[in-house]
């Protein structure tokens, strides 16, 4: 690595892909300063060299050959920018054991190749990056992994989907879920096809990559309890607000005595926490350690400009420590058992709608009392001889929260069965909060 | 850098050198996992090495010999956390010419011989570290210097000292300001002697570290304009709420056509902007560049494990990337022109206090348009008499801002001195915003 320049190449040329090229040549002073080393891409995987492109590398540069790309011992390391599972994976595989670093984009594969990508490149002895994989151009990854390194991080909380919390700000001003979710199409925050990003699936996939990181244990896509927005309503936001909270779709990786428990899903968050100031399309991560308290990053969590920069960030990171042994360990190197679901604590907004009659709060409160939930705030609003009660509970465990509200929901008096959500709350004091 | 065993001295022992210690050990198998090192503290400087403390290291670690540290073959590397410039500036460079790299938590001496030191350390073609010298545990230095090498940062904008967060925090929720002082004290936010924090001195201090390393060109304190928190009052808190935003102490850094333009100051922050959720004495810098468009980091800014964390990150990432190359270029590549005070562009918050009679309104609003600021808001209070006019004008340039309230003041109906804040409501618009 004493060569000023360094050869390396891409495996796609799309939009994050040319991004990439540009970044590099716009900004090859300022690397060539920071490295001593100016990157050159060299080859560029296709599928057709001759498709119009609005950027157009050097003749030469776009190949279908990946075996060519491979074989090539001038090249460095490899940017993984094509997306997809298959051939993807098995490039990303074949470079790792030929001796190629690479980096990669791709959060799909590695929420669900992970185990074998890691596994091949501690083997091989080189690097893989993917800062780009999680939350764009948010270096949380890097944070993670290198400004943290001697702070146990116990949890991580984020916003890691900009199109719901584009949906949710929307209807904090008043719009309605379908409303919110059209505007957010056209200003192309959402895909045609929002499934994945409403349904949360797709912030499960960026929180398994998350607390995989975090807490050094294989987490996957099948480990991670998710739970979209959809069913989030107008009454949602208002009780929020009421209680000066706001509605966002939380991913939450939490270290409970030694065990691993990984959830997205709706939560109340309290106003003066940092994640509810985080509006619009945007992406945010708190990360809570022991020596560090609580880092909270914030962000654009998505667009190709973006993703690229976090790309080249991490081809400038193995340049600057190739042959320094760092970061060529897997991220794994323990296996932590998953906390059974009814074992997650968090304090949280329940909603009941009861019959407006003397006693009936009585009721309920001796049922969540004999839960152990106690309850932290109410409110009580009635209208044509039906009651809404608005309640916040201290810290409690979700089975025991569950068999309150089983309880509740067989009382005479409560209408419909009773709902909750969880509250976050609490800034970084351990066991406190959503768990 | 092949052993496994990295030996590393300590200049200093006190709160933060042996909270250093204590993360290193406590921490060593993460660390060795991702470094393939295990970093021992071998010396640690100290004036008294018989002095009762909280934490001893093994017996022959003290040393109040430096030289010994200097000349030990074997240390790879040495943390300065002794503080204060005499003798430790001369320390540092002795370290650096010895061919030693070194980390620093110390802000006075990074402002202040930042030039010498980074000249220094390049010569000899070592790192020169220093994430603990601003925001304690919050890893903007890694990120600038890092994850956005490929991304023109052109504003910093950031909440750098606690204290003063902390006490526009209290009075927000209804406190004066020597109350809020009291109190800061009382919990330890702020020194007996609170001079360098409630007049800026500090906050300046970490915006002079971060625009030079933002801009790759040095910025001292004496070319940073520095307000403080002592004249900002109960009044302005109020009308910062009735205009939905609050009252920050903002440090500015901003790149302005290839001028520079650092200083820190109260503002009125909107309450959508990430930095009006910075509450208490928490830190948050935003970083605003080309590709990213925004990042905020936030977290606490002092505390001595906060400070002792970042340290470490510094030694495990000089340890990563020893021998690359990676990091041993002088921060500063260019020397970019100062932009004249006057030239500086932002939204305004105006109060001016008049006669209430028609017409007054009319003549105010033409001084300020005769200088090209327009009014943005307007809210008018009258009582006995008299009427307080609060203005929010789009962003002006502030020579034009000053000669519009000369003019005002000149009126026969103003009263007292009209005073002006700046404002800061984008979200990463270039060429909006407090400048």
């Amino acid at each position: 690595m004493s060569a000023v320049d360094v050869p390396v190449a891409l495996l796609g040329y799309g939009t994050v892909g040319s991004a990439v090229d540009r970044l590099l040549a716009e900004n090859a002073e300022d690397i060539e300063r920071a490295t001593g080393h100016r990157l050159r891409v060299v080859h560029a995987l296709v599928r057709d060299p001759e498709k119009e492109r609005p950027h157009r590398p050097p003749a030469g540069v776009l190949t279908t050959d990946f075996a060519a790309i491979r074989e090539d011992p001038s090249v460095a390391l490899v940017a993984e920018v094509m997306g997809g599972i298959e051939p993807t994976g098995g490039y990303v595989l074949d470079l790792l054991r030929a001796g190629k670093p690479v980096v990669s984009a791709n959060k799909q594969l590695i929420a669900r190749e992970g185990a074998e990508l890691f596994r091949t490149a501690s083997e091989a002895g080189v690097q893989l990056r993917f800062e780009a994989s999680v939350c764009a151009a948010i270096p949380v990854i890097k944070i993670l992994r290198e400004a943290l390194v001697a702070t146990n991080v116990h949890r991580v909380l984020g916003i890691v989907n900009g199109t719901t919390n584009f949906i949710l700000t929307k209807m904090e001003e008043g719009a309605e879920y379908f409303e919110a979710l059209a505007e957010a199409k056209r200003l192309g925050y959402a895909e045609a096809d929002p499934t994945e990003d409403v349904n949360g699936a797709d912030a499960a996939a960026k929180m398994a990559i998350l607390a995989t990181i975090a807490f050094g244990s294989r987490v996957t896509l099948a480990d991670v309890a998710y739970d979209g927005i959809e069913a989030v309503t107008g009454a949602h936001v208002a009780a929020a607000r009421e209680m000066e909270m706001v509605v966002r779709l939380i991913g939450a990786a939490t270290l409970v005595d030694g065990k691993l428990d990984v959830r997205v899903g709706p939560a109340l968050v309290d106003r003066h926490h940092p994640l509810a100031a985080v509006e619009g399309a945007m992406n945010a991560v708190m990360l809570q350690g022991d020596a560090i308290r609580e880092i909270t990053l914030e962000g654009p969590g998505a667009g190709g400009m973006e993703t690229a920069s976090a790309v080249v960030a991490d081809m400038v990171s193995v340049i600057g420590t190739t042959g320094t042994g760092f970061l060529q360990n897997d991220a794994c190197w323990r296996e932590l058992p998953r906390l059974p679901p009814e074992e997650a604590r968090s304090p949280y907004y329940v909603r009941i709608d009861v019959d407006d009659r003397a006693g009936v709060l009585a009721h309920v409160a001796l049922r969540l009392a004999e839960q152990d939930v106690s309850i932290a705030r109410l409110i009580q609003h009635q209208a044509n001889g039906e009651a809404a009660l608005h309640i916040v509970t201290h810290e409690a465990s979700t089975g025991h929260l569950q068999a309150a509200l089983g309880a509740i929901a067989g009382l005479p008096e409560t209408r419909g069965a009773p709902s909750a959500l969880p509250v976050v709350s609490d800034r970084g004091v351990p066991g406190l909060g959503w768990a």
